[in-house]
Order: structure tokens, then sequence, then C-alpha cells
């Protein structure tokens, strides 16, 4: 069958064949298919969309057309996390050696800021020395000798989806359930993963602001990764507000450190204890949530996580010492934007709020910009809260005068206030758990 | 505005503004936009459609950013025709002679066999010597001196239109009414046209088979053309079955000059007199169509238009000589397919007749293919006709027996008799003319 057709067969609605799908993957992967054909077939995808066969067919043909991290024989099943993002979300700086410490395997292989979004990588690069981009081999033995590694995409592996994935990200062909499932699902599995646990935000900060395309999401990447047989559980977590107070690099980084010391903000805990039991059961350790946190909890409070993560930090070419006191790469200069009235604090455009990190020169335009590790601000208050006029709403840490009015202007338009007497109803942190 | 945003934008189904149409078909032109960002391009607009004015404006985009014809002082207005094709279609042979020969000047840049439907310039080049690749300054030096030329598409005119359709070919992106409109559009109003008729083909041999899809598209062509101040006439005739007896190219042209001399089958005649009346209404020639028909129907019966398709024949290099006796260059084995039963001929699949010519090696599966110009066959039997079992329902003129028998089976296939004692309907030859 000729690649035309088989764009044409989709452009009019019918189901491709295994077949077809595997064999459009291997050209495309052998470089038989120009790129002007696959951006046509993904435009196409996006209009007809995938039925669950094809999406897993995707996901398996993606798969086997790259190299994936090998198995080894160190004991303790490879486990992982995904969120599809949002802000403040330092969530994978705990988690990962919080169940690393508990003995399963954490392959992290992790993004970077963009857009109105953080990226692990660049928080983790405020640490002096912190290197991100490992070799394939540097992975598989950091997750063989230290059970965790948090490092960025590497050209060797699952290379025709990262192909796939640069095409899609310049002909606006990004936002297709089914794209984003297969892209999600064998990224992550090409880690060599025994399970996956995914984070899928909704809110005014997540790419799903409503909770019924998070639903849909989560529902096709459950369900075709069962189709596929790869262990996946999806918990529907709330991005109304930033997670935790912090947002930027080594402002995050601060705050994920005191939570890895057993202290830390409620909801960033909240969350990564609950992410924490759906890996800890993936892995087979536990099946009781209870049980679950309060084992989790009591690796925050005796150094356990926190040595954890030292160990892959120093593995990983970072300074240890430098953790000792990490506000000494925050910028010193500091304001505050206040409220320009009285009332509840009703909603925060979360969005806004991203891209009040970009503007300070925390986030990223577009890949290839550089960042200001210094840089962010922490959220003093958040939904639902009483605030006064003139009361601080954030603390700014910038670096020039002219970045952070830009900030300041973003942050006022992302509050929204409430001058009414009723205090406003918060949405609640965890919305779902999908489990098939 | 960044390239991806407007293919988003059209995605998300908003209309374009000209300014984005302009700067996208500009960018395109430099070399600024690569090929796998319009041909996403291009299927989202296969999805969303385009208004009107977003289709006028690409046609304009289109014709701006290439070469077009220079004008000249000759006297005459500049009047084509163009058909979308189908099989037998052997009109343009006839007609550009014809009216050429009273005074309209005809700048025919034509195209080739490709799929199911025959290509003019190849039934051209049954005539030894006859070259039909000319450059600019040859195409204008013919209409000037002669006013008439029937040659191919040049590297030079309208090449970013060249590109986009070839682009088209190989992503599934062609079947769009707006795309074909501004296509079809701009490549003709590239020869400095003053006004264009339309052969809209419906039924089984033609692309638009169903008579409401020949109909929106005869009238996006008429709109459009009107939106950009380019008088448009359309006809829509009908492709039920083959245009005259002959399909193939040598063969094809024994009927054509039979035509050009005064005989010639009589549904080619009245379609060539009904477009004919059309383009010396669009040249100011005449408004009536009785008065045309005649006048038209003189030029044939004394000379005038066979000796104006001989001056073009010349001029082109062609073999004046070889037109006495054309039938040399029909092949030799000849053999009938008769009918397997008695009845009427209800129906003819024209596109399945289509590929029989190809599989005789008439035409082509992709560009690119050589053809066989001796090849084709002579429809005997044709849609009502009473046919006996074992009478001839075409003449085959072939090259092996392996070609033959598979030409056999599909020409078999493409008829199909009725047993019943009712004579079918036959569809009407001219269905509708779109003026505005």
């Amino acid at each position: 069958m000729l690649f035309q057709d088989i764009i044409k067969k989709k452009r009019d609605g019918e189901e491709l064949s295994s077949g077809e799908i595997t064999s459009l993957v291997r050209s495309f992967a052998a470089g038989e298919i120009p790129d002007y054909q696959m951006t046509a077939f993904l435009m196409a995808v996006c209009w007809r969309g995938m039925s669950s066969h094809e999406t897993a067919c995707l996901t398996e043909a993606l798969l086997a057309s790259g190299k994936t991290l090998p198995a080894d024989s160190a004991p303790g099943r490879r486990i992982d996390k995904h969120s599809t993002g949002g802000v403040g979300d330092k969530v994978s700086l705990v988690l990962a050696p919080l169940v690393a410490s508990m003995g399963v395997r954490v392959p992290m292989i992790s993004g970077r800021a963009l857009g109105h979004t953080g990226g692990t990588l660049d928080k983790l690069e405020s640490i002096p020395g912190f290197r991100s981009q490992l070799s394939v081999e540097e992975i598989s033995s950091g997750i063989r000798d230290v059970g965790l590694v948090i490092a960025g995409e590497t050209d060797e592996l699952l290379s025709t989806e990262r192909r796939l994935y640069a095409l899609r990200g310049v002909t606006a062909t990004v936002e297709s359930v089914p794209l984003i499932t297969a892209s999600i699902l064998s990224k992550k599995f090409a880690e060599g993963l025994d399970g996956l646990v995914l984070d899928v935000k909704t809110g005014s900060g997540a790419f799903m602001r409503e909770i019924d395309a998070a639903r849909a999401l989560a529902r096709s990447l459950v369900s075709i990764a069962r189709a596929t047989n790869k262990p996946v559980v999806a918990v529907i977590t709330d991005m109304s507000q930033p997670l935790g107070a912090m947002v930027g690099n080594a402002t995050e980084l601060v705050e994920a450190v005191e939570t890895l010391q057993g202290g830390g903000p409620e909801d960033l805990v909240r969350v990564t204890l609950e992410l924490g039991f759906q890996m800890l059961r993936l892995a087979g350790l536990c099946d009781d949530r209870e049980e679950a946190q309060l084992r989790l909890r009591k690796n925050l409070g005796d150094g356990s996580a926190m040595n954890k993560f030292l160990e892959m930090v120093m593995r990983q070419g970072g300074d240890a010492t430098s953790l000792e006191d990490l506000t000494k790469y925050v910028s010193r200069n500091v304001r505050d934007v206040c409220s320009p009235m009285s009332g509840y604090i009703a909603g925060i455009d979360t969005y806004k709020m991203g891209l009040g990190a970009v503007v300070l020169g925390a986030g990223r335009k577009r890949l290839g910009d550089t960042i200001d590790h210094s840089t962010g601000y922490k959220v003093l208050a958040r939904l639902g809260d009483r605030i006064d006029k003139g009361a601080p709403l954030t603390k700014v840490f910038y670096r020039d005068e002219a970045s952070f009015s830009e900030a300041e202007r973003l942050i006022l338009e992302a509050y929204g206030i409430s001058d009414s007497n009723v205090e406003p109803s918060v949405p609640r942190l965890i919305h779902e758990i999908i489990a098939e």
C-alpha cells in the first residue's frame, strides 16, 4: 500500500489496520517517508481521531521502532510517574527519591520548562554541577546502582517518537488525545518500566483545563496501556492554582528539599503521598493506602528520602554541599505584589501565573531559550483565602525592574478577588483515580 | 504570526485573513515555510474548508507568487477551456483549433494522462516530432503568431502552485473544493486569460461522480472567479460513458481529426459546440447560441478548424503529413471484447473503462510512467444500446496478450447489461450551465 493511500484512508475516517500503522512507523523510522507526508497524516489524525486499537498499535510501533533502556538483574520493579504539567509542580523532585528510598527503581526521563509550565530538569540544574544530559549507559548504571535517575531525553532512546514529536510541535498537531497518548506511553515505557503512574492535571494551569477533557485523556492513557499490557494508573489532580507555594527553579528546589526533609506545603505532600501509594502498589510493595502513606511519611521524616535524593544528585555530578543552603541561589531582588482590594481569592488564572514565571526568566517561550534559575515567586494568597487591600499576594524574586513590572501585571491579572462576603469554594486536590 | 499559528487557526475552523493567506503563500514561495508545515495546513483545509473570501485570496496569492504569461498587443481575446477530466475526452483537440480559427486566441497549457483519465499532451505526442514542452518564449510567440498553443506546464510559470500541487498529490489533499478551485483558476489565469470556460464532468468516469458534487465545484469555481474579477462560465457535461468512441492516444487523435474535418461522433460534436459557443461569448464574438453554433459548424466543415490545427502542429514541430493517415500509428493487434449476454447497456463504470486504457499502456498509474501511444479501444456499445450475446462491446487495440486479457476483464466488469425488456434511460449530455 502506498503511504498516501494510508493518509487517504485516515482522512476519510476509516480505521487503519495494525499492519498499516506498523509499516507507517517503520518506514518513517527508516527515513522512507518524507516529513511532509507524515505531517499530513498527523493532521488527518487530529481530524478523525484514532480508535483504541489504532492508538495501541501506534504506541507499540513507536516503542518497537527505537532503542529502549535495557533490562537489568538488579532487584526492585521499575516504576515511573509522568505529569501532564503545571505551575509549581515539583512533585517529581520529592516523589522520585521518596519511592526510590523504599526500593522502587525510578528511571525518570523528564522534560524542560516550556510555555507556562516548569521543567524538572531545569529545577535540578539550579544545583551547581548537576548533569541532566546522560548517556544511555549512565542512565542504566544509575538505575542499577542508585535506583534513581532523573535525566533528559537522549538522542539514542526512542528517536522515532522524538522526531514525530518535534514535527507535531511546529504543525499544530499536538492537541490530539490519541497522539498524546501514544507519545506519553511509548516515551515512558521506553524506560523499560514495570508500571507507570500518571498525574493528569486539570484546572486553569493545566493543558486539560476542564475535568471532562482530563478524564478523557486519563481514560485513553489507561485503556491504551491496558491494551498493550502495561500496568498504568492515572490520578487526576488539581491545577486551579500553583502546587505548593514556590514557582521557579531554585525557589522550587528549596521547597522540594523542605518537603524531602519532612516539611513542605500540605497540598504538595498530599499529592506526593497519593502518587507514592500508587507507585508502591504497582511495584507490589503495598496494597493498603493508609499503611503506604504512613511508610512514605516515615521516609520523609527520617531522612531516607533526602538521602536518596543526595545520592542521586552526587551521582549526577551535583554539589551536595549546595543543598545545605539553597536560598543563596535565589535572587536577592525581592518585592511583593499586593492586592488592589479586600476580598476573597475566588479564582486564579494559573496559566497566566505560569507566564509570569516566564517573563521573570524562570521559564521558556520556546525550546532553546536560556533561563535564569534564581528567579520566580512565592504564592502567598491561595484560593479561598481572605485578603486585605495592600496585603501581599505573592513575593517575587526578580532580575530587573522591567521583568518585575511585567510579571506583576500578569500576577494581578491572574488573581480574581471577590468582594462578596461569601467564602468561595475551593476545588478538591485529588479529583479522581482511574485504574481501568 | 508564526506559521504554525496559521495552521492552528485553520485546524480550529477559523477563517484566515487575506494578510495571513498572502504571507503564507509568499513565504512558501520564498522557501521560508518547510513542506511539512504546508502539508499539515493543506490537510487542515481538507478538514475545515475555506470560505469564498479565503479561496479568492488563495487564488490571487498563487497568481501573484509566480510568473505569468506576458500580455501582447496582438488582436483577439485570450480564452481557454479547462476540463476536470474524463475518459475519451478529446474535446480540447477539436475545440481549441476550432475557436482559434474564429479569432479567439487560445494559450492552452494542458496536462498528461494520469490514473483513469487521458491527457491532451499525450494524445498530441502521437504525432511524430510534436513538441509539447515549450519555453515561455515559445508559448508567447505561438499565441502571438498562430493564436493557438497546446503545451505542457513549464517550470517557469506559476512555480508555487506547481509545488503545492505536487505536494497535494502525495499527501491525499487533492480532494478539497477550495484547493481545487484555487489551483485551477490560478493555473489557468496565469495564461493571461480574458476568460475561461470550465467543462466540469459528472458521472462514473468523472472526479465528481455525483451531479451535486460537480455543481458544488462548478459554483465554487464561478463564484471565486467572479470575486477575483475573472469572467468564467462552467458547463456541467456528462461522463457516464466515454466521450466519443475512441479511447487512447493515436486512437483519440484519429477521432479528433475526423471531427475537425466535419465528421466525428455526435456527442463529441455537441459538447464541443456548446463549449465553443461559451468561448465565443466570453471573447465578445457572438452572444447568440444558434448563430455561434452555425458558425462553428461551418469552420469544421470548410477546413478552417483543421487548418488551424495543422498550423499549430507544424509550429510545434509535428509532422503534418502524418495526419493524412493517422491509423498507421494505431496498434495492428486488434480484438473485440464481446457481450456475455443479450440485453440493454444499462450502465458503464467509466472509471474502470479508464483503468482498462491504463493496463493497455495508453495511460499512467503514476507520473513518470511511459505510455504506448498506439494502444486503446473503440467503444461500440453505448448506454441504452440493445446488445446481443456475443456481439462486440469494444474493439481493443493492444500490445500483448497479457494486457489485452487484463483490459478485457476490466471492460467486461465495467459494462452493466440489463436483461429486462425496458430500455434504460440515458443521462443528458449537457447537464447545466453555471454562469453566476
